[in-house]
């Protein structure tokens, strides 16, 4: 009857090891969602994630609840039923872009690329001079289903250029990888705590720009989700002379979220996307001496995700079952197209660490 | 820089003071959502809300986001455009119901009653009379912003008679008070971790009947929200024959809420509601001493949540702000028409103790 849990070591695409500074923030004594402390600790949280997200945006906040709760709020609120939105697929989460698109009432442009490729800047721009209705641009930089990075600052270039706003999932980028929110003129993005970060799961920090703002502003229909609506958020963790409750903040998750940001400013953004990058070369190195191959070609690969194609006759979830139960260390599967053809090798935060790495490609020698 | 915050005993509207073996649990090493592990901690979870919520429902889980999500579930997967729902309000609650219902697009018809009264099941049964047409009854079994208590038993048989599904808040009333899903025939109940469950906020447990998802299987038009949808989730929380990913599950939160489960049923879910109602009647004769007066009709109590009537002359933020700043104590302010008219003081799960009572009466004399 206790909670009793085998640890585990988690190299898959996420949740990633959670740092125990983290752990032991969450498990402080909870105190009120109006409590000044409370307060206090939200303007420290929004501060630190305009670092992370490298954006001046006052809208810039976490959503209470995991990433696909975070993706709902920047269609939701951006999107008004009959806009054209095109959306970006090559995997997993850009059909659930689409999915988001849809119940919304919009209107979808989909361009599609094969699962393991990213999404060309080019074949964006050639949709958005064919068609100047859309007025949104939806892709992810780092698709989590398949380990591929696209060139989101190509993309946002090419989004503003011709009038558009772009939603941005960097749920797997985030933290990992080189992302810069100002610079490249995102204008929606979203991402979850549960990856780089290594913070607990269940959190999805989130920014808007200015632009997306006043496309917020000049909506005609009330936003479908109470929850989400950022005209009641930004009362709650807005900068407006009197904060106004709207729900109960997941109050320890976000003593874990501070923890979590507090240890990548002491470590230094531009420093974790190295290590991320550093730690990526080295597996890499590791995998090839095991002859194994990568999904994604190496100018399209996202460092903190590696997909890796499943050798000829092996059975891999065999292999998967056999590092969780006796080595205590979890990868992932493939998803959609790419199952039972790929595992998902992350190195993530707390996991992206050279130790985890040696006894990864020991466990895998052993397991195969 | 680093998180220190100052203690607090939490006796307002909630959160109440989390268990230290809560606090313990949610701090232990995160695992994988789909580990076999958390595939059991899911079952475990799903079997002790069906026996806190009484029912054998086996559409019983959490949402993985606080009450107001909770909310928006039941009500985006049970209304469709165009449905009429008779939404019974006296208090907070019931207005963001009334604003679920119009979001969606369905059919309002309001049944107001006064900040402080319960919700009339007369009315409620004259209303159902009246219009036919109406097929869902949504209302408050305890409202918090008012501390008042409705006949959620009565509501239930005159929504069943009247061949209407039932959608209740039990937020603040789970196992604070008597709550019996299936004798008392409701549909679609939600309610918060953390109020008398002593959990850290941030979840919201929720149950469906077999009519509400035969309801629900007859929907035209898709839910509006990917990340509520239950056709999604069943797949995920549902005894299906394969689970499936739907979104990253905030494990820690669960952790936590497994162990709040647990307390309650040590503790035996009938023992609970007593603790709660004895304390209730402990306070009130402290405060009766005090010459404080309650809010609500002595029929109507919320137990675990006592709206007092702040005396004439007395500046309410005052008393508040000295609880708090000299004796770390938070209490709760009035909301909407009630502000700066009540304090509500709550006694949740473990805030419900003896002690508290004892120096919540102590402090509340000397801040007077």
């Amino acid at each position: 009857m206790p909670l009793e849990l085998t640890p585990r070591t988690l190299m898959g695409p996420g949740p990633s090891d959670v740092h125990p500074r983290i752990l032991e923030a969450v498990g402080k004594q909870t105190i009120g969602h109006l409590d000044p402390q409370f307060v206090e600790l939200m303007e420290a949280i929004k501060s630190l994630l305009k670092y992370t997200f490298k954006t001046k945006n006052e809208m810039t906040y976490t959503v209470s609840a995991p990433g696909s709760a975070g993706m709902e709020t920047c269609f939701v609120n951006l999107v008004s039923p009959g806009d054209k939105v095109l959306v970006c697929i090559n995997g997993v989460f850009g059909k659930r872009m689409l999915e988001n698109v849809t119940r919304i009432g919009g209107e979808a442009v989909v361009l599609e690329f094969p699962w393991g490729s990213g999404v060309d800047p080019r074949k964006v721009e050639e949709e958005l001079k064919k068609d100047p209705a859309i007025k949104i641009v939806s892709f992810v930089h780092g698709e989590t289903s398949t380990g591929v990075l696209s060139d989101a600052e190509a993309i946002g270039k090419i989004a503003r250029e011709n009038d558009c706003l772009t939603i941005v999932d960097t749920v797997t980028s985030f933290v990992g990888t080189p992302l810069e929110v100002d610079k490249w003129g995102l204008d929606a993005v979203y991402t979850g705590s549960q990856k780089c970060l290594s913070c607990i799961p269940g959190l999805s920090p989130v920014t808007f720009s200015e632009r997306a703002l006043e496309k917020f502003d000049q909506r005609k229909t009330p936003v479908q989700s109470w929850f989400l609506d950022l005209s009641l958020i930004k009362n709650y963790w807005g900068t407006g002379e009197k904060r106004t409750y709207h729900h109960t903040a997941p109050v320890n998750s976000l003593y874990a979220l501070y923890e979590s940001l507090l240890l990548i400013k002491e470590e230094g953004l531009e420093n974790c996307w190295e290590r991320h990058f550093k730690n990526h070369l080295k597996l890499k190195e590791g995998l090839e001496k095991l002859n194994l191959e990568f999904l994604v070609d190496e100018k399209e690969r996202t460092p903190q995700l590696n997909a890796i194609r499943v050798p000829e006759g092996v059975d891999e979830a065999k292999v998967r079952g056999r590092l969780l139960n006796e080595f205590n260390l979890e990868i992932g599967a493939g998803l959609g197209p790419l199952a039972g053809k790929i595992w998902r090798i992350g190195l993530m935060g707390y996991s992206s660490r050279k130790d985890n790495i040696d006894f990864l490609l020991d466990c895998l020698k052993k397991a195969l």
